[in-house]
């Protein structure tokens, strides 16, 4: 066996590298402030925060990172780092659809590090609202999430608001079961909201095949119905069986490993290219046939991709349905603005609601 | 108006600065494999994480830090870096009262960082029992908490438990108005337990003098009874908020800016002395006039301060009352280690629950 060095000698050295690299984190905020001083002096007050310089800067950190420290967890680091260094200028004020210890919160802090003031309100709407009002500087709100389909509020809104997208970030989200039997078999009735009843089929053919399952109007309501008969279990969040004092007999039993809620990143400011971005966009085509057909040729032509695609009933009665669109690169790529050009040509409305780079932690 | 670096230099040397921190980290995290080894070699499998050692370097980093950074910013960096070097070997595995996104979660993350796993459990003693059957490494339960008095369960577990406390934790919490109305003067009427009333009486005075207070029989019920009329309102935590989508009025309404719910880290293995430590024990006295007093004699002869003291009758049928008390100082040191000898003669039962460095972050 290979010798190894004493402990003593090993936590020398660590405190050596500790004592550096608090130098180095220090040093760096200096130049974070440094930065912000330009910055005042160019007239650029408004944004500290820039989404892109950040993307930048993590992706080159996994580029350069060559372990044994995880991807992940070295660019986790940064993403912390950064944030306290713009919180020694102005802490960043962000508001999210609340309350505390949501999964929105969760997003908040993985997209801006935990070095931000975070404002939680009642709506989504409100989110916008804040923003909007200059009472925050930026806003989360979930845009794809399916067992709540707050996606439609989050889409509707950004018909009528002047806010931008400038970023995007996504969360895991976890199903658990919940109920007062003694084990599985004491269960003869499952309730839960049928959208999160899909996502653990599989879970409840294999586990609890007999059971009867009854969809209810949300997992909160199916909790609440569970607390009230030990032979019946619920399928929520771990918030419900807090409310109810559920004890949680299963935790994770979604099917989907990537069962995730994605959110955005709402503000005044443009975010700039930088290499792997998303643009996202809204218009109508009006009613003709094949009119949403001759739109989407537009990047067909151009070779860009679509990530996503949700039709709306529009509310502003001037269009019967607009069309929410997620494409591969930044508006100002010459590739993006001639395939965007052309859309303009072949659609009624046509309203860009932001470049920004795409989710990197 | 002094000359400004233009951003572009700056960004440069943030760049190289980064890179350099990115090098260091990761020769840390080499370090941290070799103490791993070290460990193993010297037969000491069972304890990668330090609570002892993880104080030092923390407490270390505070006295050199010398800013911009702010010493709390600086800590909590490290905090994650020794989280992040412990995981590379075996990532810790700790229990704690769940559900996720709880006060108690936040604990565990406060104190291990947030490369631990963690495992939701439905009752403080599910904590105990997970831990003690070497299905986690750790937990953590909640010690002191004005609002719930889950301390009771916590202490009473402790009398047949034979795990120790090993590290302390402290979070702060906050109570919030929620309902309906549309504002504050449409409110006729407010639930809440009786502890989270009388930590919001002077919010409540000032904001709404001639609203009638009803005590409910928790913050939940009152979360729930708001829900039903638009006229009320409840003063719970967030998480209620979200169950009963009641909107949250006004937050942080409790009078004392400290409020905080106390956690203690529940293990296997002692912690070494690190200067400023905790020793938590229980004691009974039997029922002769004078046995408290001349069992606290035996800390006050040695000049050893007292932090905490709970009575709790004893359900042992041995004694009629145990005391709790937590003291300054490791059971190591020599001054602590001869007021133990002492109290031991004076008291029918004495049992050592651990020492402990004292909450750092």
């Amino acid at each position: 066996m290979s010798s190894v060095r004493p402990l003593a000698e090993i936590r020398t050295e660590i405190d050596q590298i500790d004592a550096e690299i608090l130098q180095l984190i220090n040093r760096r905020a200096l130049c974070a402030e440094e930065v912000a001083k330009t910055k005042i002096a160019e007239g650029e007050q408004g944004t500290f925060y820039r989404p892109d310089r950040e993307a930048l800067v993590l992706r080159r950190i996994k580029e350069l990172n060559q372990g044994p420290l995880p991807d992940h967890t070295a660019m986790r680091f940064f993403r912390e780092l950064m944030s306290a260094c713009l919180a020694l200028e102005k802490p960043l004020e962000v508001a999210f659809l609340g309350p505390e210890g949501t999964f929105s919160q969760q997003a908040v802090f993985k997209h801006f590090g935990s070095s931000v003031n975070t404002l939680p309100v009642a709506a989504i709407g409100d989110v916008f609202n804040a923003v909007e009002l200059g009472k925050c500087h930026f806003g989360v709100v979930p845009v794809e999430n399916s067992t709540e389909g707050v996606i439609n509020h989050t889409l509707d809104r950004f018909l009528t608001s002047p806010l931008k997208i400038c970023g995007e970030v996504e969360i895991r989200v976890h199903q658990n079961l919940m109920g007062h039997a003694e084990s599985l078999a004491g269960i003869t009735e499952i309730f839960s909201h049928q959208q999160s009843l899909a996502q653990c089929r599989k879970w409840l053919d294999t586990h609890l095949p007999q059971v009867k399952i009854t969809a209810v109007s949300s997992n909160a309501e199916a909790a609440r119905m569970a607390s009230l008969n030990k032979q019946t279990a619920a399928i929520a969040g771990l918030a419900a069986a807090e409310v109810y004092q559920l004890p949680v007999l299963e935790t994770n039993i979604e099917d989907q490993a990537n069962n995730t809620t994605r959110f955005i990143v709402i503000g005044k400011q443009d975010s700039s290219p930088t290499g792997k971005d998303k643009t996202s966009l809204v218009f109508s085509t009006g009613n003709q046939p094949g009119a949403l057909y001759r739109a989407l040729e537009s990047f067909a032509k151009f070779g860009i991709g679509m990530v996503n695609i949700e039709s709306r009933p529009s509310r502003q009665g001037l269009w019967e349905y607009v069309f929410f669109i997620d494409i591969d690169g930044h508006s100002e790529d010459p590739q993006v603005a001639e395939a965007l050009d052309l859309l303009k040509a072949n659609v009624n409305m046509l309203k860009l609601l932001g470049s920004y780079p795409k989710a990197v932690l």
